[in-house]
């Protein structure tokens, strides 16, 4: 009976109901184990042992169709055998993109962090779910541990905070915090009735606001966007005049969402000044720091969110610089009087009992939005553990330097042109290629660079030899848009993606 | 260089920014591989190779305070070595609760599936986020064909649909689908000013409505909630009347959220008199199936949800009795007309270019309220290639078969009292120790009754045995109620729980 020990024999004292015999497991332990094991060796040797090698493929393309051919997805009546099923695991890393490459920079997430990965497969082996200590108590320990840092790396004396699933659903709980604090009611009779509540948040800032203020039924007219300098911050003087425009026709500013590390440019607004504004009209001020958050771990760094302690709550994603795994995102909040628990609470009674012979305190799931939740800290906790404060603090400025080196090379080189000096890892550049290099800066200029981004994206893909960004920005027609992150990354990669960007284009 | 095979000696035309050195990789890969292999087999010995085995303890229980000083939970400046890493995912093992026991019956999942398993450890190693096609193009593929044998299931001749972080969200997409499609204007305007929206659901419902209502700015109060009959399913008429009553209070009534498998009765209401209601006064039908979904993949099983394919949107999580892991959780829509993607669209310009080399209709991520969102659909999918679709409805049937046994056991044995026949695999039951059983029924015998469950609860914790779920609902003292999953579970662990109720509560 393999690994099913003390079971007795299943035919013996056979039990029948309903046409099915109840004696004994019907999975095939062995069989399963084996499984795992077989997997577990083809993910060590395709994915987590090429995860470091420059000559592999970044991604293997192929378009829609030709690659639903490629792959046998239907499922079917019986099951497939085991040989067939371990081809398939082979398949699904084959055509899958390698978001762990070096070369994979195209978004704000990449590398192999082989603690958090770990904890990741502690995590899935386990298959917790974090409501109760009951049934979570380690990794409800864990958050707790963790939260507990990251308000100190905030600045927070105290604080609260929860884990979830995307930077966009942490705006999302803060909007609905700052509401709740304005005006508790709501929770109950919803907004109905009520004047129009305004929030604002700048021109540059995460297209999740907008989703937020929508789905919140607040209304995304009800988002009031900031002008921007010309690095991408939000101005302090317009958040004022956009404030008192809001109190003149009536309706009801609550939130200012301001944002520590924009997702194009990299931009971190001026917390300081915001919270001195936030202050004076009596406005929540939440700082989206879902991918600048990281920077408050290097303390060369952290100046850039100066003013972040002033906050009342903060988004911050562990899975982007710090390399936690997708996703780990904590909602932080400075209140400590149980604000999230009134604010999220439905008390279901057959969770959450009263009457448990512990301290029910623990039972953190009725902070959440959701019922079952997954242990996100815990992948961010095992990498703290394996490298320390100091290491990440390594990664944050080694991040930062190469961002800094990669800068210089792109104003050395010909051809290359920087959109603005950055200020954190996102640099943005555009490839002119030689035919246009001689071109005026007119609107045949502009509408011909246009396209260049998206064919060297095309070729490279095709290619396979890297993954890189491009967008329209704001008027700005397309132009790369490089993030550096993974410690697997070096000052060689660097060099290699001009030279290649300038391979794939220079016939443009 | 271990495996970063390509890279030149870092040390070469070294290049120092700001003191860091920017040659080569600064990860120990060789190291990092050692530890991931090191660590897989603790997780193959602690966890898998003892999912099946009884003779473990479901868990070692600990108070907080004692468990945080068991555990080194600190986080320091420096980091842990190899052997103190390899020990903490010892310990964090040793005392986490074992979901996938055969005795682990607390919560709505349970059990080891080891093809998902593969899948979950496949995702976590190439770390995707499903948005674009260019990113995830084989787990956006997967995901669509796992969407289209769903909506099959379900009954719909076409239909959309998205993965998500859990039922209650699932359920806040489908709340607010039926109010974009009420009122489109509701996405830009908000809810300011509107008469006051009203949904209805029975008395039996997830607690995630109460969430999703005030979430959404619609507010608790507006949740009106409809009787139910004695087996806990809800009473065509009383929904009749609530709506007329709505309407003559001059709100707005736009939705009906059924319930197929309530959280603790396992009850289905009756869909297809709901839906006759909801064509009649033109209100969306929700259905969340969350928990009862499943019986849609067995022939003999699926009449519960007679009617469901005259619903509008389907919340259905396999990550419940079909085992995916946690979370695996799809919202189903039955319009086609691409409703999901204009209630949801922020048209992010850096993430969801329309220059791109390929159909961007397979770019799904403006679908969503996330950005990072997980392939949560392709470990359903491993776990559906394994079995097959009969494999898959075999585990349902089993499961009802053992459920029937159970309540069979219960009506045999002295001391236990089912509270309702019950249609699902929840099985409901008051344990009576001998000091109640001759008791009269009065305020006592219940006082009484109320705290046993508690107490038997601490004794199986504190044992390790077994672990099982206790509440008050409606008026009834706690109760315990069994929940049937697993396939490794077998009518010899119905016995056990029965005997071990006993033998833990006695002498009460």
């Amino acid at each position: 009976m393999g690994s099913s020990m003390g079971r007795k024999n299943p035919m013996r004292n056979a039990v029948l109901v309903n046409g099915v015999i109840l004696n004994g497991p019907i999975t095939d332990s062995k069989a399963g184990e084996k499984f795992v094991e077989d997997a577990c060796k083809i993910i060590m040797e395709e994915v987590i042992q090429k995860a470091a090698d420059v000559t592999e493929k970044v991604c293997e393309w192929h378009p829609p169709e030709k690659l639903k051919k490629l792959l046998d997805l239907e499922m079917r009546d019986t099951g497939e055998p085991h040989q067939r099923l371990l081809q398939l695991c082979q398949d699904i890393i084959r055509y899958s993109v390698k978001t762990n490459h070096p070369r994979f920079f195209n978004q704000l997430y990449a590398g192999i962090d082989y603690y958090s990965l770990v904890a990741r497969f502690i995590t899935e082996a386990l298959n917790p779910s974090v409501y109760t200590y009951e049934v979570s108590p380690v990794f409800l320990l864990v958050e707790e541990a963790v939260l507990k840092r990251m308000i100190e790396f905030i600045g927070w004396k105290e604080g609260d905070g929860i884990f979830n699933p995307g930077g966009s659903v942490s705006n999302m709980y803060a909007m609905n915090l700052a509401r709740y604090k304005y005006c508790p009611d709501i929770k109950e009779k919803g907004l109905s009735g009520l004047p129009r509540l305004v929030l604002f948040t700048s021109e540059e800032c995460h297209y999740s606001m907008n989703k937020a203020a929508s789905f919140l039924g607040i209304g995304t007219q009800n988002v009031y966007f900031i002008t921007t300098d010309e690095r991408g911050k939000m101005i302090p003087e317009e958040l004022e005049k956009q404030v008192q425009r809001a109190r003149k026709e009536g309706a009801a500013p609550f939130l200012v969402c301001a944002t520590a590390g924009t997702t194009v440019l990299g931009a971190f607004d001026p917390l300081d000044k915001i919270a001195d504004i936030c202050e004076k009209h009596g406005l929540w001020l939440h700082v989206d720091a879902s991918w600048g958050g990281s920077a408050l771990m290097s303390r060369k760094h952290r100046k850039l969110l100066h003013g972040i302690h002033r906050a009342d709550s903060v988004a911050w994603n562990p899975h982007k610089m710090l390399m936690a795994g997708i996703q780990c995102c904590a909602l932080l909040v400075k209140d400590n009087s149980d604000l999230l628990k009134k604010c999220y609470s439905a008390k279901a009674s057959y969770l959450f009992q009263q009457d448990k012979f512990y301290d029910v305190s623990y039972d953190t799931g009725d902070k959440s939005i959701q019922c079952s939740r997954r242990p996100d800290a815990f992948k961010f906790w095992m990498t703290w553990k394996a490298l320390g404060t100091t290491g990440l603090e390594e990664r944050v400025n080694r991040a930062l330097a190469l961002a800094r080196y990669l800068v210089d090379e792109i104003k050395k080189r010909e051809g290359f042109q920087l959109l603005l000096e950055p200020e954190y890892t996102n640099i943005c550049f555009w490839y002119i290629p030689s035919s246009l290099r001689k071109m005026e800066e007119g609107p045949e200029f502009w509408e011909k660079l246009h396209q260049v981004a998206p064919v060297i994206k095309e070729r490279m893909m095709k290619k396979g030899s890297m993954m890189l960004g491009y967008q329209p920005h704001r008027g700005k027609v397309n132009f790369f848009r490089q993030v550096v992150i993974s410690p697997q990354v070096s000052r060689e990669d660097m060099d290699f993606l001009l030279d290649e960007i300038d391979l794939l284009g220079r016939d443009l």
